[in-house]
């Protein structure tokens, strides 16, 4: 079995979903290739060493630039806030490893640019963690779509909605609390929550032509973690717009984090000529499915329990009927990212599949500005 | 048009929904009949009075022997306790009137035998209000199974959930509380609730060989509305039983007013070999349905949306997606009674049919008392 | 009992709808004041008679203009193509009719604001079918609001989604397909289906400010049932808005009738600081609700069955746990309206209330074409 | 940390989800102790072999009486079939080992008892994997119940739906299939799936008092994989019973492999004098709560998405609104035992609580022969 040795930068709720995934993946999947957890590096050692020794890593580091010139290094995992991504990506592609970015890419479109051109031009693998995709149900949505049994698309709906920032005593910035820091973040709920939204779209519908949105910041000042001062919140709490697909289609997005009652309800539906699915990241193993083509009479909304062997990835865990959950989402994208390595097909999305993601982000904040329909600049 | 004279005893629930029934069912329904409501009855003049003009009823009677020998009275409605079923439903056979009767039929199996006697030898059409055979997701489940999509049938499962009894501080008996008074109802929840389960259960399932149940009072005494005396609770306040159908499958049935959350949640489900069926009295509107036959990867429980014009009775109503409701099932249950006296065709349930329940019944409380199976006694 | 004679012009489907609840509401509401069907107008003879026939109209008329002059009617009902709503409003109110008209009010704001002029001017009571707030589900929802319950709003959001216009062999205009023709209907679903979403949105929100949209013409050209020729459709198939409530609130609307699977389904969800609620027509007699002062580990979204007495209007039905449908809410808007005679307390929403919608209207389809936002204007 | 090798025998279906369990426990728990995969045993060591290299056991066995007499190990893991139960723990426990059983304990109570003698006379730590308590919804469940929120509980209903087996083509015995052999399952449902229902319900309400049961065989022969020939089905292909609890509550059970639709339902509700619950094993992530103490309106059934920090072991996950799923409840069930081990309060299910459900099965099989009530033996 060949070995893959893993670096992590970031300690945090997505450092710890990757090395679960890391040391999950080969019990489950039949792979060539075993990720090694060699190293994890963050600024603080107290911090990182206990989180090393509960994960397994082999060692620690705390600067993630000695980090990414050891020789043992192979693979680069980028679990930092928003704006540490491009720099410590186009070291690490310089350095020549494989990089794994959290999402979003970038600060913004012109950043991922450079991004991609910087591993592209280092000819290294790379994948950002769009991690939603690999859910099950969404990957049979994608099969369902691809096999034609949508038809021609009308109408694209998504939404994330969650209620975490309401109470205005919430301070912003510092660990844990950097998502509403708009130095560190960019953007509020764009870059965090729509992000993904609009990964999944474009995996699914195709590319997005034009967006007119609007984005509102309801808690206008809150205490900076870092400063101790009550500071003006440059992020955005809530944003929605209105969007045209490529391929004719309609849309709206929109997202908050003002929604009392949701936790991570991330939800999309797609309306077809003959059917339409709709998904729900509260109830994520299931997929609900209309098909105008079922006898007349006994049309109805499909609840499938997306946990049948000859559903996507579900076959490599347990049984008909028992859930799967968040995490193994990051499993699934190891496990592709792996087998893209060993067939010469690299899994997606790469920094270069992503990149489009941050174009509509561009896009949207632009016309939350402008109020008007901007264009969404295309990727070369 | 044909005119129907109709003589309706009884002002409460059943009163007016019937009366409802009476009123709106020539305006949906294309019938060569049409019901007049000629009479209202109660022993009470002050309450039958406003009863009656509040319906449009044309005249008013106290006493029901009166109204039974009228000679313009050509239907008799009855909406009165159970004890009194059989001795109206007999003299109003014997002075010739159709006859429908509020459900369960009789007091027990050998009560509504001889009723069932008295209708057939005077001749008179008759007929049982098990109302939810004919909410349009139920009938549509009917041909559903007809059509054979179940095959082979393996699990019938019912039951009836209410929780408006729990208070021990409920008296019993008297004006709207003569169900839990044991000598004007005759049983609990059995007769009550059960009734209507057992009923929509033989249409769909066929008959019942045998049952083992058990039942119990929670109450066990209660202020009584008549007397003003605490007495003993005679009627069972929950009842569970076990059943074995003809068709060689296995049944359980539940139905109590202690279960709290559930005001009337009717709900059967069929467990064919092919196909599966569910549906719920709280969303009356809708059938789940699952259909093996369906490709693999997208089976899934239907939510068949029971509102277009190809379901059964909605036709007649509205447009796609909008529902009806509990009140529309005697309007139906009116138009094929109607139907029926024009075609030659009895609609169902007749007396005879309901005797099957009643049956069903006696054999349930008889088993509840002995501790094991009881045969269930056939209609001949 | 006071009688008020109504003449109704249209025979369609509202006209069944209005009928109903006019021969209803004296059996379940108690009122002074009792509906009498006295006439019935279309311009087909043939057409109008069976209709007044089926419902007891007591005659009928084949020209408008001599029914709105008839002194012996009182209340003129308009269930004609929307085209038509302003010359007969007109009409009746300088005869000194009563009003009460199908929803849009108008064609546009302009024609609108005529008509509430007219009727303000004859001092006649006046009324719109906006129907869906006397659903109990959605008065309730305005109780709750009311009550302050949500606290501040954040979000409204609101959808129409509908998929009975995909066929593109479906032709346009005539008898049952006008809504159509953009001559008769003014536009597409805007008019038709997003003025509901826009009638509650106001009455439980408050005014809205300003609006972006885009909408959307799918399937060009249909065969027009009047001229037997394919013409260019000339109504918005989708249409969807981003908005702003005067209250700070941001919104998203949405409508088509491209959204396979999907029969009637409006919903709407609204998000407050302290509490949320959700609610669908196709499950209409139910209320999702969040509320947040919960204890926390019991939070949930709790689904209320609006069927007890003390929720709105449901005490006049039937017992708790028994649904009504669609139809109930033209029932409760005629009960209201002829309180509302009786106490002096006009019930809403008036042609004037009703302008407001047609100024949303009207702002929509014109950012749809500027797009950019528009403002509303102000009824004054 | 101190370590706790681990002998595991089995290499199945559970022999995965425990392997997983142990080596995720400590990345997730703050334990003082680690499980070491020491070994993994079977008699085919073509099988074994890869299994404990994809798992990471450090050694293999084909002999689980040497693998128990090994002095390196300390806990044995059983995972064998359940005719299989009984002599490898009791000589696990005579080697003094502590031992962690699959579930049912084994194939019948008088077996059981032995068992429990065995381990109770070594002072073994012991437990049986009746993994469900701890899915984090039922680990709530039991916190609301024990926080006296329902008050006296009146109804018990559990079932536990699958339809795997209705293909008559389907073999039985031998490898992934020896549940269809009476021989080495000892039952069909009601030891694999009721055996869970009871488990939980035990925990949840208490001791059974006395059972009234049916069982069936719907299949009544299929090939047998070890002989190669068409044998008797042995096996209770469904069972359903009656049940009365010692603390007076009613309850139904029922389970079956014969109800299309359904992959591996397992539901339970309780309703008492206050508040009801509802859990499901295919949402396993949701709690229903239905509290009467709500203010009367806005009552309606809670739909608890147990995500929460403080629901029961969710903090140690990710974040509110994301789902873990079923594998989760081993982990749990590890730290448990673990967490006994250090603080000398054992965790349940011991053997000896494991022996009160063998019970219950025995009378459920007893009663459906006798065809009447039969009491349950006490743990003594």
């Amino acid at each position: 079995m060949k070995k893959l040795n893993v670096g992590l930068i970031g300690y945090g709720f997505m450092g710890r979903a990757h090395s679960n995934a890391y040391r999950k993946v080969n019990n489950f999947f039949d792979l060539e290739c075993q990720p090694v957890l060699k190293a994890a590096c963050a600024r603080s050692e107290d911090k990182v060493r206990p989180f090393a020794a509960k994960w397994g890593y082999e060692s620690v580091e705390t600067d993630w630039r000695k980090l990414v010139q050891r020789e043992d290094i192979e693979l680069i995992d980028i679990c930092t806030p928003n704006n540490t991504h491009a720099e410590i990506a186009t070291a690490a592609a310089k350095a020549g490893k494989m990089i794994l970015c959290e999402k979003p890419l970038s600060m913004d479109g012109p950043e991922g640019k450079r991004m991609v051109a910087a591993v592209e031009k280092a000819g290294v693998a790379n994948m950002v963690w769009y991690n939603y995709r690999r859910v099950p149900a969404v990957t049979f949505a994608k099969q369902l779509i691809d096999e034609g049994r949508l038809g021609r698309i009308y109408h694209y709906r998504a939404k994330f909605l969650q209620d975490w920032t309401i109470n205005p005593d919430l301070p912003q910035g510092g660990t844990g609390l950097w998502r509403l820091d708009v130095k560190a973040a960019g953007s509020g709920v764009t870059g965090d929550l729509l992000a993904h939204c609009i990964d999944t779209a474009i995996w699914l519908n195709g590319g997005i032509d034009k967006v007119n949105a609007m984005t509102e910041t309801f808690v206008k000042e809150r205490k900076h973690n870092l400063t101790g001062k009550v500071e003006k919140v440059g992020i955005d709490d809530a944003c929605a717009f209105l969007a045209r697909f490529g391929n004719g289609s309609l849309a709206t997005f929109e997202s908050t984090r003002y929604a009392r009652g949701h936790k991570a309800l991330y939800t999309f539906e797609i309306n077809g000529e003959h059917a339409s699915i709709f998904w729900d990241l509260h109830d994520l193993h299931r997929l609900q499915y209309f098909d105008h083509r079922d006898q007349g009479p006994v049309r109805g909304w499909r609840s499938i329990h997306v946990t049948d062997g000859e559903h996507p990835y579900m076959g490599k865990w347990w049984v008909p009927g028992l859930q799967i959950g968040y995490e193994h989402s990051f499993v699934h994208q190891v496990a592709d990212f792996l087998q893209g390595l060993t067939n010469g097909k690299p899994a997606s999305p790469t920094f270069r599949d992503a990149l489009e993601t941050q174009y509509v982000c561009d896009a949207v904040l632009k016309s939350a500005k402008s109020g008007k329909w901007e264009k969404v600049a295309k990727v070369k």
